[in-house]
């Protein structure tokens, strides 16, 4: 079943899903298996302590959820939180948007700081709830030191799994916050989880056995490749990504520098192209997958991921394809001026890879 | 990563998660996609299309949500009832009375009926709320022509796929109350994906890519056979699963006929047997999944779950199995017995492999 | 693609290629490599250590070759014999008649041997050649020991891989040999390897990444099995199936007990009944494929291939499916009989899986 | 088992094996099937029929060999000559050199001209033996129409399959040629097929179950396309690649533009260069499979090969890759600038995929 089949293989530049890598497509291509049975407690054991070190936390208590990065959202509020608690939210861009929008929805008390996020703003007695979907595992990222009381992600982002896992960390304070909480919740009720935990048996009801799998083999490519390196792979695409962008002669929709995500890069269009004529036909002519700008920015950006299980060169057949759009539409772009800059950092900046050194 | 390695296949006869199609698992070992370009929203068009026809249902309207069974329960719960709705439950077995905590746990007001399971109970003004998760593809279900308004089933049931996919069926009369369901609600809501579908996007938020193909596999399969041949199957493994518990002089836990299930069989032990002796022992031996008996039947029953993937000889090595590990345990069981009163009626029963004439 | 799609798993029964391990399968779902990287001859070396194992060698040569049990014979003998060299070979089987008719196309000049088969035969100066395809990594097998010259096996046999990868394993002998054996050939020249054996790339042209892989994960499966249980579990199943067909009041085709065969059971028909006919509604009807009686006892008798990755469970599904077969055909067997043999012995004789006990 | 892990998807760009669709990885993963069932042979009837396409014959006769190029060439060359018969062998580069080398040690008498290729040398009486491994289903071949006698291919060049299969094509005059060589031959025999076409059971011995359907997958693949496309696509591909090595100031190891290769280009390093340490370092560095120098162009040219199942983006992520290895190792390249050449052909030459227009 391929509506739309290309020759050679797409290039997945969304900043989620991302692309798999062959050691998780491998791992999940099996049968179903009876979750009641020692293995999968088992597995479980590993994954949930293993887990943790992509949060950078030895005291939270993780939960693997067979649902989204919304449903981790909605585990994370009901069931810290009550209805009618108050909840200061910091609006920085659409996905914050969205997780407003489901507080407002779940009749919390939303107070939204349009204001600019400063470190600042982490000193206080509340709890601290961290939407960590598109940082966690890609980014510098420390739950403990930073005393967040839930972070949480996606399977399909930084960890390069298909999406159907909401993975959320709940610090001690978290944890005693879900035993009082008065939101209404059964699904998403971490008090469930934890009597199974206690039993051993771990799942109040059917995980996705291939997942489990899935993310055993991605924590341990992880792990392998050590959670530093692929922070700093990161780093150094993003900085490639934006050297580029600059080489175009073409804005980063993100405005100051502290603020650049290395996962992924908003880039702004001059106002006479339809920035969504250049997602289209990236993917009609090139087989390359760009994200739509959204909301507000619709039409007037597009965004390349450059997070997950990615490496320099994938990146530059990206810049390279952005290129020929951009001249496909209009846009006097000097063809491989993008390239040349992120090839000079990167020819720079790459490390040998360490297997093979 | 196998913590239990054992030669030869796994049996699993679980009453869920079930065997994966070959095919199925084909078709779900791929990378991640933009699921905002055109190929899944054309995809999902004819899986929502698809997917009304095992409900038997041309008027319904499907949801096809990244959750489990118990997901898919809170989503026909909350987007139909505010707080304080009263509901008529009926207690018919564990996971009913799961369904009854999480009513209860949302806040309904549940009037929970012990007695009887009877035709005549569906002859109401109410909403007619069905838990389909171990009969829909399996069993005779017919949406519209028992009025049902919401039904339900979970991916890794009788479709036969992963666990991941919660499949929810909304009548017209369900969606007008969900207008107006106070019960709070997001992730659940069906109303954000109503806006979806109309914008022709149909996903409010990421869903698992692999699964849609997963499903469009799983159907055409159910399709290649036919469903009334798939129900079929599943009457002919059910009696037969039935007359070798006879023919071992063991009882059945359903006590009246016309309660039988064709997709689990539920078997008594004698009262000087654990039950969950035989199942531990049937994996630690023979490779062989059976089902537990839970909560007020641990310990007294075992559970044959014979139903999605599966045919004659798969079920006839699985009672072989059961035979043994009755020995085993110290049942004077006559090995052969069960398998000889299954092989007789599935001999006279069993048509041709339509394919293959 | 799938011309003759029938539900549930499909039971193969014949004596080659058979059932191969999910780990396996997993590990050749990959893309290709460049062989000539450090990865590939890295794999390689472990390969061809850890594959002596199984002929019980520390001191033969093995080679690779992509190619099947036919092309590994050829192998044997074009790279140790001349034309018009003498070779005495024993009949016993079909296959031994297709490598007596190779023999003898290859210009070999060869004595058929009718008799019986028996030890004394290889006390002599003579270089032996064992066709070991069906018996290696099932079978007590000790090239060492034994004093064999050549032994060769293939992937889809006992290995349980796909089909494409012909093993043999060459004495000091046989490579003296093979130094002045004028018999031409390019493609299956061991010297080939052997000169890049030395130049540690091992490969004198492409081989396959997948079954290189598979190959690797197929030894990691016998060896956590290990060999001795791998050859236990063959004999145990070999004796049940020849304890149901005589329960059946059926005739083993091998007529010595110490003939029998723990990898596969010929079973002779009564004379009124077209043993293909029992293979052709095996596997129209039940799902189950068996073997046909070849050559002269072509429409004589079917073949239970019991090799392989395989556990009791299959052995008797498979079981009880024969004699759902027999019946159609109008034999009176005894339902059940067969398998109620086959339990009463495996039921005594199973041993619990090592790594869930 | 992956020894070298790096982070983000393999660069595979060696002239063979190459980089496998998605849809044929998918389609090969699966266990194995009694070849002698029906399934089979109608599965390798289409095979048949459709293969010849990729030659442009319709009178040929195709065999599936399992074995490689090498095996592919043994099969034609045994298939129609007798030991002493006189080959006119055309001497054009390593694989040249191979197959010459194999024609002698099969006892042929071969004169070798070194002299240019042209399109007189086959106006001739003699049989025509066409080595089309790398050429095959990429550049334009036409069997019947040029008047060839044997054309053969490998599984793992344009066709982008595993290794394992050779495909051979012959034509009457071949055929009829095999009836009288006298090369000893058996695993190679045509008339061994040719036996088991007539039967309709069409394999004498065991093929890969994956590799037959797998290559249904890629046929299916190619003719979605179009062969002509395909074709198209490798000029295009070709073309920007020596587009990008002009621009680096490198030289094309192939002298005369008409011999041009569009699979593969061989590039010459300056003379203080070791083209190994390229090759080297694009892997250890930059995930980046290239292709060595063979025998007497060793340390003198690294390879890019540009066949198979690849796109624009692909090779313009390896052309980028190549820039900064070229760099590290000392050459003076001006990075981008063989992409920026690349890109400006490729944004004028590639169409819209048709599936998605």
């Amino acid at each position: 079943m391929d509506y739309v089949y290309g020759p050679g293989r797409n290039h997945l530049f969304v900043p989620g899903p991302v692309n798999i890598p062959e050691q998780v497509i491998r791992a999940m291509n099996r049968n179903n298996e009876d979750y009641r049975a020692p293995a999968v407690p088992a597995l479980t054991k590993t994954l949930l302590e293993d887990v943790k070190k992509i949060f950078k936390t030895t005291s939270g208590t993780p939960f693997l959820i067979p649902t989204t990065g919304t449903g981790a959202w909605e585990s994370a509020l009901t069931n810290t939180l009550s209805p009618g608690d108050r909840i200061v939210s910091f609006l920085i861009g659409q996905f914050s948007l969205l997780w407003i929008d489901q507080q407002q929805r779940l009749n919390f008390n939303v107070d939204v700081v349009e204001s600019e996020w400063g470190q600042d703003h982490y000193q206080h007695p509340a709890l601290f709830l961290v939407d960590g979907v598109s940082s966690i595992c890609a980014l510098d990222f420390r739950m403990d030191e930073w005393g967040i009381d839930v972070a949480l992600t996606g399977s399909q982002k930084a960890l390069s799994l298909p999406t159907g896992m909401g993975i959320v960390c709940a610090s001690a304070k978290a944890l005693k916050a879900s035993k009082t909480a008065k939101s209404v919740r059964v699904f998403f009720d971490w008090n469930d989880y934890l009597k199974f935990y206690k039993l051993g048996t771990y799942w109040p009801y059917t995980p996705s056995i291939q997942l489990l799998y899935g993310l055993r083999a991605a924590l341990d490519l992880i792990f392998e490749e050590g959670l530093d390196n692929v922070i700093a792979r990161h780093a150094r695409l993003g900085q490639a990504t934006r050297l580029a962008v600059q080489a175009w002669g073409l804005k980063n929709c993100t405005q100051k520098e502290e603020w650049y995500s290395d996962t992924v890069t908003a880039v702004v269009v001059p106002s006479n192209i339809d920035s969504s004529e250049i997602v289209r036909r990236a993917w009609k002519r090139y087989n390359l997958s760009l994200g739509l700008g959204l909301n507000k920015v619709a039409g007037k950006v597009f965004r390349i991921g450059h997070l997950g299980h990615l490496n320099e060169l994938q990146l530059l057949g990206c810049l390279a394809g952005v290129e020929m759009v951009l001249k496909d539409v209009g846009y006097p772009v000097k063809l491989g001026s993008g390239v040349a800059a992120a090839s000079a950092y990167l020819q720079n900046s790459t490390p040998f890879i360490p297997s093979r050194i």
